[in-house]
This record gives structure tokens, C-alpha cells and sequence, in this order.
């Protein structure tokens, strides 16, 4: 049953069943595949919400509990969502907790289309390209994305069998980065590294046995940095063609750094030489 | 029911009640002011207990399943804890997940005395220490944990209203650095700070709103870094105490970086510091 009512005098609907077909539709989009066939993405929880909002994603439906309303964060941003178009379905808490990925969800999920960008939009500025080859956590991938947004990287590539960056638990790690940074998927690396060469970028992979201490390596720009899966690294393809494989170096007995926690060292390291060649040399 | 048997030469047992006294002892591990209590915490998966083994930690008891000893390197964990002396009970698959942390265990959890450090065994070496200000996610501290083992410190000194770093989430995030890594828990870190600086160290603090960027701070050894908790950052009283608040610049949008990775990226600065000071000066 849908039903109509007024709030802030425009026309909202509440949703009580759940098997109504907006919810049905929202589910399906729990899978990676119907994600990429759809082009639409669940983006739970306020803060989420509001980094869309503000990055101007034309959310196009959001469910929401009254529970929300009582707050004025909450209000704010339903009204800020009705204002710009969205579908605003009104559900009870216990059919919003079947649509939600985490177990206390904050009263709001919304359907938003994918950020389509153009690949040129990831080869300007001067931060390190990153490049992901076949990450498997959502959440170090997520975490890779939140950090090289805030090191100025221009964008991500993101190999075929890197995990889905728009699963729900990438999303909360890339802390709303999702919605600004440009990414590519299903990214051929190898082809990719080869183009970028040809345009003049420098490009890096981070490997544990790598020929060059990260602080001794060469960052000029235009550069990239590939980084690799959590257990195996960067591809041998790919370690071959690049222009140089760096290492972080660990203390005896330290096998290996968070793949994330690395890729931030790296992309810092390259935010850092920025600044030096900037403010101390030419 | 505990049935006795033999394998390898060695009297093994085997329970199959969930009731079985053993086992209800181990289920009170999950609560972080029981292992306070026994100073004891349980170690799951064959990972984190080849790391127990290896930092010759006395692992009390496994429990473990038929499956486990399928793979050569489950029988070989099994049997090394034997020869050390740990009770090894034989548990069916139900039973074990009864007692894990993680949805699909690998077949082997166990009892471990908590780590027993003395202050001083922090206090020594190059690297900096870790200060760990009311960090609540345990996934964010146990990558501190081992980012700060692979960057030379000698220890970490957790605040009072720490998460516990003996919280499975923790331990897996940890990736065993918890085992040889050197912590003292519910510290007062206030008093603390004002202890080490007396003794000579430079305390820095984490602080998105710092004076200094990171790259021109003073790194100067021995030293000591304080990072804080994922939303507040570190507490007025120790950024007031601190030698100097230091920053890591962030593009424009990004709001702040995981606690963890922010940590890495200081920790490490350290190790380049350290290096330079080594081989260039002096």
C-alpha cells in the first residue's frame, strides 16, 4: 500500500509493505551486477546522504523513518532531497532495517545514480594517479579512495576483480569520497600503464620487494602509483612495467602493512614531494 | 561428555556438549572486563596462532576441528601446540562456530595468557612511541598496533576508554603484531605525557587543526606521538601538553583521513626522519 499525505506542504508517500515494488527494486541492488546493469547504488545513513546532496548526486528515491524526523539533521535533509526531486517513501523502522547493510541503520537510505565520469576527468591535476589492481576489501578500498581524494590525486582506476567500490561497506570507508573523486572501472591495467607512459606519466608500484625505498624514489609529475591485492601485491605484469617498484620498509618480523595504510604512505610521500618541488625548487 | 584418545603419540580429547565447562570458560572471553579479569583473550583462525606460537606466547588451550586437520598446516599448528603443552580439545564444526567471532572460523580457536609487559620494555629504542587516545574502532587500533610495530616503535600506550586491543576485531586487524608488540592499557596519558617529556622525549600530537604540517615538524628522537579518537581527535589536555600539534594537509572537501592511516602516515615519517638523521647528519 502506498499512501499520500502532506508534510512541509508538499505530497509525500509511506510505504507499508514490504513487498512494495519501490523496496524490491532497492534490494536487488545489494548485488554488485544488478548494480552495474542499473546504474543506481543504496546509500545509507545521514552523513552519506548529505555528502550526495552536497555533491550534487540527483538522489532519486529515499526511504525514511519517522524516527528521522524527530531530528533536525534528519529533517534537513529530507526537505534538502524533496526540494531537488527525490522520490521521499516514508517506511516503518522494520522495513528500512530489511533494506539496510548495517544492523542499526540511521533511519534513511536512498537510491542514487552511479557517478558517470569521463576518463579524461582523471588525467589533470597534479596529485599521483591511483591505480588498484584487484583489491578485495571493501573497506581498504574505500579507505584507498577517501585517502587520495585528500592527497589531490586526480582519480582511480580500478582493475577488473577489484571490489565493487559502490558495495555498501567501500561507501562508508570512502567516507563520501565516492560521490567527488572520478573513478573508472573494469580498468585493463596493464593496457592503461603502458597509455600512461606514452603521455609522459611516471608510474610506481608499491611492492614489498621492491628495488627502491619509497623516501629514495623518483615522484616527479605527471605520476602514478599502482597498488596491489592484500595478499599477492601488484600483478608481475604490471611490476614489469613500471618505471620503478618502491618498498616501505618493516621492521624484523612485520610480514606486511593494511594495503590501504600503505597505498596513504605513498600517496602522502607524493603530496609531500609536491610541496618541496614547489616551495624549494624552480 | 570428554572423551580421551590418541593421535601422533599424544593423549588428546575430544568434547561434544556445547555445556562442556571448558568451552563455557572460553565464551566469556568475548567480553572485554572477563579477559581483564583472567588475562586471558581467545585467538582465532591458524594465522594468529602460527604469530601466537612463534612470539612463544603459552597458549593454553585449543580447540579445534576435524576439518583442521585435513590441511597439513592445521595438523602441524595442532601439533606444535601439543608439544608445547597446550590441552588440545577436539571440537565438532557446530561447536566451534558456537564459539567464534567470525562467521566461517578456520577450525582452530584458542586460549592465551594476555601479554605481560613492563613499562620499560616501552621505553626503549628509535622509533616513536604510540600514544592511543580513546580510539573506538577496534579494526583502527589493531592497524595502529601493527603500522606502529612495522615502524620501529617500541610500544603503545593505550587511554583509558581505548577500545580493547584483545577484542577479536582488534586482534585480526593486528595481524599478530599483538603478540610481540609491547602495550600498557588504561593509561592516564596527561600524566604520562608530562613523565616522558621530562625524561627527554618530544611528544607530537595528530591534530587536523595542528600548527605545523607534518613534513616540517621536529621528529627529533626518542619521541612520541599521540593520535586520537576517529571523531574527536585527542583530547585539549594532551594537544595543551604536547611538544607540537602536527597536521597532514588535506585536499579541499576531504574532511579528515581514517585514524589509522593518519597515524601510518606520521609514524612513518618518523622511519624517513630517522633515516636521514642516520645516514646524512652526523
Amino acid at each position: 500500500m502506498t499512501a499520500r499525505f502532506v508534510k512541509w506542504g508538499v505530497i509525500m508517500k509511506k510505504i507499508t509493505s514490504r513487498t512494495n515494488p519501490r523496496l524490491k527494486y532497492a534490494r536487488t541492488l545489494h548485488r554488485s551486477r544488478q548494480r552495474k546493469k542499473e546504474g543506481k547504488f543504496l546509500v545509507e545513513g545521514v552523513r552519506l546522504l548529505e555528502e550526495a546532496v552536497e555533491s550534487e548526486n540527483s538522489i532519486e528515491t529515499i526511504f525514511f523513518t519517522k524516527r528521522l524526523l524527530t531530528k533536525a539533521r534528519g529533517q534537513n535533509l529530507v526537505k534538502e532531497c524533496r526540494r531537488r526531486g527525490s522520490e521521499c517513501l516514508l517506511v516503518p523502522e522494520g522495513v528500512l532495517t530489511s533494506l539496510a547493510d548495517t544492523d542499526s541503520p540511521q533511519g534513511i537510505i536512498g537510491i542514487a545514480p552511479i557517478p558517470l565520469w569521463e576518463r579524461n576527468d582523471l588525467l589533470t591535476g597534479p596529485g599521483l594517479l591511483l591505480l588498484v589492481d584487484r583489491v578485495r576489501d571493501p573497506g581498504n578500498l574505500g579507505t584507498m579512495l577517501r585517502t587520495a581524494e585528500a592527497a589531490g590525486s586526480a582519480g582511480a582506476f580500478l582493475s577488473v576483480g577489484t571490489v565493487d567500490p559502490y558495495n555498501a561497506k567501500a561507501l562508508r570507508a570512502s567516507m563520501g569520497s565516492i560521490f567527488r573523486f572520478p573513478l573508472q572501472l573494469d580498468c585493463n591495467l596493464p593496457a592503461l600503464v603502458a597509455e600512461l607512459k606514452k603521455i609522459g606519466y611516471r608510474t610506481l608500484a608499491a611492492d614489498a620487494d621492491g628495488e627502491v625505498t619509497y623516501w629514495e624514489a623518483d615522484f616527479s609529475s605527471p605520476g602514478a602509483l599502482i597498488v596491489g591485492n592484500e595478499a599477492w601485491g601488484v600483478a608481475r605484469e604490471l611490476l614489469d612495467l613500471a618505471d620503478a617498484r618502491v618498498k616501505i620498509p618493516l621492521s624484523p618480523g612485520v610480514e606486511s602493512l593494511n594495503a590501504a595504510l600503505a597505498a596513504g604512505i605513498l600517496l602522502y610521500e607524493g603530496v609531500r614531494r609536491r610541496f618541496i618541488a614547489e616551495n624549494y625548487q624552480g
